[in-house]
């Protein structure tokens, strides 16, 4: 087992993997920016080291200062997190050139699957149903023209290197298909670097339902069931629960074998979530895989009882996956509390947190990196918390989750718990029909 | 089912009974005495009202007071929490008499168990194991000195209007008969008002392992397992656990049993709790039934998903019990954080708690009304948070606790933090292996 393991990240999600190690006896060190020096993750972890200035690129992506920092303390492992290096090629080929663990994917699985039109590529090989479109990118308009005449509008066309929702087009009628096809590709290219472009028939009013899987180094794979994501804003989920309102115990079958082979068509190691689309007729297809663990892991946690940065962390160091372990009469969900203004468009609103009060009881849990006279920068993620309730069923648990955000209270900064509040509220989401566009018309001025 | 419910009580445990009312979608009443003004139980309450000054008496013991409060607040049930009213059998039947709605035992029922001599008798006859010992009060100190010389020394003699180990005297040699006899009845003559004394065999070496029940109106008990409360200081619970580690499941399906018989003889109703001491043989004893919710009711919730507050307020509006709902690969522990100085004597520590940070993540759920700036009042309990752990495995639970006690931090008093986290290191403490008399001889000097 690893000795001392370096986190490449900040925020909740550096806590919570100190949280797990100092469980597991194994040391840590946090890296932090200026702008992070009063943050717990520096005052919880054993070591921390000063990476650089606040901009992410001079710190929390600048590999070189986190490795001579990994180098100095002497890490045999580097947890990068969520979101920046956590799904980053190159960084995880350094780590392995340093002899220093990479507690993710490997190089080739991250490029693997970081590039869509290879990720479905690879999938549709293993037998996972993948959307109808084209085979890898498309060299022209005309071709994309053809195709979407092909399989029928409304299509959707994609920016290969792409995520969160940019370089992102759905095209309903022939007519707009060359003007979104040069916004996309505008779009990507000043993106990503990558101006490639991909098509897909549109599915519409899916539901995001995502596939928690667990790889070792003998390749054996393990599914963790569903998470429903379904309640987003722009592609950025606020709302995620499990079991999905609307997975059958056969479907859950299913959409878990699918996971598991196309997982292990790459060999796959460590945690890892494949993402799908599930249309109104129940049927699925594969839309991405994150090589990395996720925001909403601690859904799953709750109701199977499992610690997933321990998983993560034991495969890495070369043990085998823990079998399933599910409890079915276990319900869970997670609200992301982001340093947002939901009545002015979600717009960022960082600052100083006058006074706290996390709410606590049965079946409540926080994950937060915050406190009283914490300043939230205004550089990084606005989430501030999550706060994940768990509880026999999906009615109790929306209850449950109304009344600990009653009791959440932040001063000096606005968040998203008004929004949450109204969705505990709201007559569409308590009956668990609903999809991911479900917020394009949604109510937002009476928070 | 009720309306609203007035919460006769202070502290975590009325913020505690508000959660499960807010879930349940009952409104709440609090009552405050002046000193608790700004406590979070009056602001999460619907309503609040003051009934009178910071000594108990004058407040939260008034039954004048809080009938007064349900009345004018058309309250129609009554919960009293733990300690102060929850086992009075007055309080009980004036609530009956106003058609007030007690959340707990009967009068006759606290009668019936608060008097030690005669709850032993119940049991007894109900066929619970009982310590070998007087049949009811001893008439003298002779008759007692014979029925030492009987059972054989060791034997204690107890006050039987007592608690809190008040009126009660360990006595191992006949010629320290006299002295000890007249202690205890000076003493519980001076605490309770009422100097009736029984005498036991005293059991050497014994754990404090309590089984949790359920009662309805229907006669129907069910038993919710174990809970371990064997790490005391002075008869004051500073652990629990569940389930305990020297409980077999023969005995656990034994005590259950004998626990249930015992709720069964009397149709008891409502949630409560039979004590039983543990000897060194595994034999166990019945030592008092407690006709209230208690502290420690929330490991028992963590293993079997149960909400106890719910089941209370279910059953005390006629709703039969749930069935019995336990997962066997679960463990919980509880760390009762008191504001004392441990490092001296645990003396009580008031005042203003200047900054604080509550523990998060995996498994972990604090109960408390505590936040920074609140000013711990001189006049009641101690206890400012239960940290309660969860996780599958003891070894796992033991390792949490610590990392959730490292996060815990509370500036501006002194807490029993130290105390817990020695606790967590400690080779006995970790092996299971411990009676009630551990902390007896326990080195608190380093803390």
């Amino acid at each position: 087992m690893f000795k001392k393991i370096l986190i490449a990240n900040r925020g909740e999600i550096a806590l919570r993997i100190i949280r797990t190690c100092k469980e597991m006896g194994i040391k840590t060190v946090a890296v932090y920016s200026t702008a992070d020096k009063d943050s717990l993750h520096v005052r919880f972890a054993d070591e921390a080291v000063c990476i650089g200035p606040a901009p992410s690129k001079q710190s929390y992506l600048n590999m070189q200062s986190i490795i001579s920092a990994a180098e100095i303390t002497n890490a045999d492992a580097i947890h990068p997190g969520y979101g920046f290096l956590s799904e980053n090629a190159e960084f995880s080929r350094i780590c392995d050139a340093y002899k220093i663990k990479f507690i993710g994917a490997s190089a080739e699985q991250i490029n693997q699957m970081g590039d869509k039109a290879t990720a479905k590529e690879t999938m549709k090989k293993a037998g996972v149903p993948v959307i109808p479109g084209s085979d890898g990118l498309l060299s022209s308009v005309e071709e994309g023209k053809a195709l979407a005449e092909e399989i029928g509008y409304p299509v959707i066309i994609k920016a290969t290197a792409g995520g969160g929702g940019r370089g992102m087009r759905i095209i309903r009628h022939a007519d707009e298909f060359q003007k979104h096809w040069e916004d996309a590709k505008m779009e990507s290219g000043a993106a990503f670097g990558n101006d490639g472009l991909y098509l897909e028939k549109f599915i519409e009013e899916p539901r995001h339902i995502e596939i928690q899987i667990v790889g070792d180094q003998y390749g054996n794979v393990s599914h963790l069931s569903e998470r429903d994501c379904s309640i987003q804003r722009r592609h950025q989920k606020l709302i995620e629960e499990t079991p999905s309102p609307i997975v059958s115990p056969e479907l859950r079958e299913q959409m878990g074998a699918a996971a598991v082979a196309g997982a292990k068509a790459i060999r796959y190691e460590g945690a890892g979530t494949i993402e799908f689309l599930v249309d109104k007729y129940g049927k699925f297809y594969f839309m991405e895989m994150n090589t990395r663990i996720q925001v909403e892991h601690p859904i799953t946690e709750e109701v199977t009882g499992f610690d997933l940065i321990k998983e993560q962390i034991k495969v890495a160091a070369g043990e085998p996956v823990s079998g399933t372990h599910y409890y079915p009469n276990q319900y869970a969900m997670e609200c992301r509390i982001n340093a947002e203004d939901p009545k002015n468009g979600f717009r960022p609103s960082p600052g100083v947190i006058k006074q706290i009060n996390l709410p606590g009881g049965h079946g409540v849990r926080v994950d937060s990196h915050v406190y009283a006279g914490y300043v939230i920068p205004p550089n990084y993620d606005s989430m501030i918390a999550k706060l994940i309730v768990s509880a026999p069923t999906r009615e109790e648990v929306i209850v449950r989750m109304k009344r600990a955000l009653q009791e959440f209270f932040i001063d000096g900064i606005k968040t998203t718990i008004p929004f949450h509040l109204k969705m505990m509220d709201d007559e569409t989401f308590k009956s668990g029909y609903f999809n991911t566009g479900y917020l394009d018309n949604f109510d937002f001025s009476d928070l």
